[in-house]
């Protein structure tokens, strides 16, 4: 039981060393350009856009009828009320889609439908429910006419030409992941197709000779492996593509060769969980020593203790735990970030507006935390209504045993600083949540 | 300009009427029993079960050390301390994945690893931390022995069999939306595949003859269609697969093909967005009444009002209007709730936990409504800091004109019901968020 003593460091410098590798790896990305493809916009949900695009064209195109009506030269409308309407000779109708030949000038109107392009020599459009057409006979011939009970200002019920966006306007900006406003904006441009950045690909490896996959039989004191599902969904829930490798028993052959295997299918992140703890006779940390480099073995936190972060062939690799709860909790914390970085998501859209990563909620019971510790306590949530207000409560989960059960109930966790070791029934904390608000961007 | 006059149904009862249709075509769905699948765990995430799941297992499935140390008799341990420790002879070591042959007696333990079966005899673990290993000679052999500093209890550092899952226990409810938290679990208990329902398919058409779509040359007078984009998007988002069926001009004819051909490759739900409002002479909804039956042609909200439901050969049809935002309002009001209940998800399941659908946010301005109107008012939020407290300013935009921007700047809507005319700067206001928190399940 070869025990190693970890070199603890703390959380904000382990940050700061993955955030220079990931800010090191896009760059890399960036340089080939070869990390970046073209996508139909009708498949481009979620993914991040690569540069920055411009409108070719004016949106509308043309000034453009909002109301059913008349296309009117607004002058002629002005002092128009009940009493004394304008009147005035209709001269054709368009209808959306079509453009007319008619010009209305002074005295003359064109009906006009809703979207449908002004005539010439118009520049407002009066609204049906305000007009009343009859027919008036002019020298001796049969005239339709519109009579007019309210005035409209020039471009009135308008919407004029590169209103809504400019042309060479700039529409989205590079890094923007790309969500139903934007794919809205694309079409209206006309746009068809983006660049965008190919999703980073992250291999998966899980560790421990207890360790069986789920669908296989069960042999004495193994157990199903949950992280191999966990990871690969917490991964796909980052906007990149897990490559599971499967199952690697504790010895070093079949952990080099795992982690060889990795390297050949050429991901551009690795991650491990299980075999971090000193316990298990220090073989992943060896080995990642051996063919790469480890720069950081242990954080100050819980749990989450033993994680290792390094590089292999200059890939970021992350040796998570093989706690579920302490692997989901590390990955959240220091893994997630780096794929943003690597995605091509610039730093200050990490958290975004209206995302809402954490919530604010309110500690239902007493909660306590190890002395000495940064801690993470995972929280169930339950909402409340008080004074009118919702709000949630958050009930703290043990998590020492690795139940799989505990870590369904989580909705989030909240963080107790070292030096703080006790947050008081009623205070208000901040919750992150470990399942955003879940949205089914998966296609068939 | 054949005007027709909508009969206005009032929204309480068109609610009523699609909830009635979604009940009955959930209910056709699930007598006829071709509408579940079976799909691998690993692809399963966003997808809605189908019956209830139970645990064929124990989880852990034997009592398991939570702790590296040595399992013991715990009445061996009981008032040990730093001057007087237990001594124990060890017996072998067991780590993870492995089972002993030997059995623990009392004066014995057994070196154990965190993840391994306790042995039998032994009812708990003692850290390996309050314990130091010697060596004694005894009768003429060297013995390896463990001097123990602290009492464990029974079952201490220990997870006892089926105390995170038990055997036969129903681990995930028929109706549940396959999340993270769930997929854990399902490979917790060694369940690699499940039965879900299948995703609703959504026929998708857009009319209306001034539309061209994306990619292809714009004629004057014509508009990029933005429907086309934003409709099939929101299906994705509410977990259903959209099959775009093209542009349908305004015409009786090729309005009438598109409904056949949407018939003919058997979608879900048909969706037509644009033809629904009276200036465009009424071809949609006489097409809709003759192949099938109109049950709602105009509602009483704004922007919405010349909304259509209806059925087509036991179908449900929904005829949303032209305008992109007048499209999305409706869709969240009255697509969505019927694909998520065709989707298999029960009612009480629709607003889900932590899901906020909903948030609270304060008015940035005076915001006005149309006397005598139930109108949605889109807004941008902007999240501020008030007293340390974080909250959103809520900003109206203007919808009237159809704006594509407008709508790729709004967050979501407030509702102002008739009656309510005023909304006073700083007044709290329920917004109901458009885009959910964007999450990325898509898989490549």
């Amino acid at each position: 039981m070869g025990k190693t003593f970890l070199e603890i460091t703390e959380i904000k410098e382990v940050e700061a060393i993955i955030a220079r590798i990931a800010t090191e790896v896009a760059g890399t990305r960036a340089k080939t350009g070869t990390y970046v493809e073209k996508v139909r916009v009708a498949e481009a949900l979620g993914r991040v856009v690569a540069t920055d695009i411009f409108s070719a064209l004016n949106v509308p195109p043309f000034d453009r009828a909002t109301m059913d009506g008349f296309a009117v030269v607004a002058s002629d409308t002005f002092y128009a009320d009940e009493d004394n309407p304008s009147r005035l000779i209709i001269r054709g109708y368009i209808s959306a889609g079509e453009f007319s030949s008619h010009a209305v000038e002074s005295g003359y109107c064109t009906s006009i439908a809703t979207g449908a392009p002004l005539p010439r020599g118009a520049n407002a459009v009066v609204q049906l429910e305000n007009t009343s057409e009859f027919t008036e006979v002019v020298e001796g011939e049969e005239k339709k006419k519109v009579k007019v009970y309210k005035p409209v200002a020039p471009a009135e019920n308008i919407m004029l030409a590169g209103s809504d966006i400019k042309q060479g306007e700039r529409i989205v900006r590079s890094g923007t992941t790309l969500m139903p406003r934007e794919t809205g904006v694309l079409a209206a441009c006309g746009i068809n197709e983006v660049l965008v950045h190919k999703k980073p690909t992250v291999a998966l490896i899980s560790t421990g000779n207890e360790l069986v996959a789920p669908g296989e039989d069960l042999e004495p004191a193994k157990i199903y492996d949950v992280n191999a599902q966990t990871l690969s969904d917490s991964v796909r829930d980052s906007g990149c593509t897990p490559i599971f490798l499967g199952i690697a028993h504790d010895s070093l052959e079949e952990i080099s060769e795992k982690l060889k295997k990795s390297l050949e299918i050429g991901p551009d992140v690795i991650i491990t969980s299980g075999g971090t703890s000193a316990g298990v006779g220090d073989l992943l940390p060896r080995m990642i020593g051996e063919l790469g480099e480890i720069l950081v073995h242990g954080v100050d936190i819980k749990p989450g203790k033993p994680f290792i972060f390094g590089t292999l062939q200059g890939k970021p690799i992350f040796g998570l735990p093989g706690n579920p709860t302490s692997a989901l909790i590390t990955f959240n914390l220091f893994v997630a970030p780096l794929l943003r970085t690597i995605s091509g998501i610039p730093a200050q859209n990490h958290g975004e507006r209206v995302k809402k990563k954490s919530i604010k909620a309110k500690a239902a019971v007493r909660i306590f935390s190890e002395p000495g510790r940064n801690e993470y306590v995972l929280v169930n949530l339950v909402p409340v209504r008080e004074r009118g207000k919702e709000t949630f409560l958050a009930y703290p989960l043990l998590t020492g045993s690795g139940a799989i059960t505990t870590l369904s109930k989580a909705d989030g966790y909240l963080f107790m600083a070292k030096g703080k070791e006790i947050t008081e029934e009623g205070e208000i904390v901040d919750v992150e949540l470990l399942t955003e608000i879940p949205n089914r961007y998966d296609r068939a």
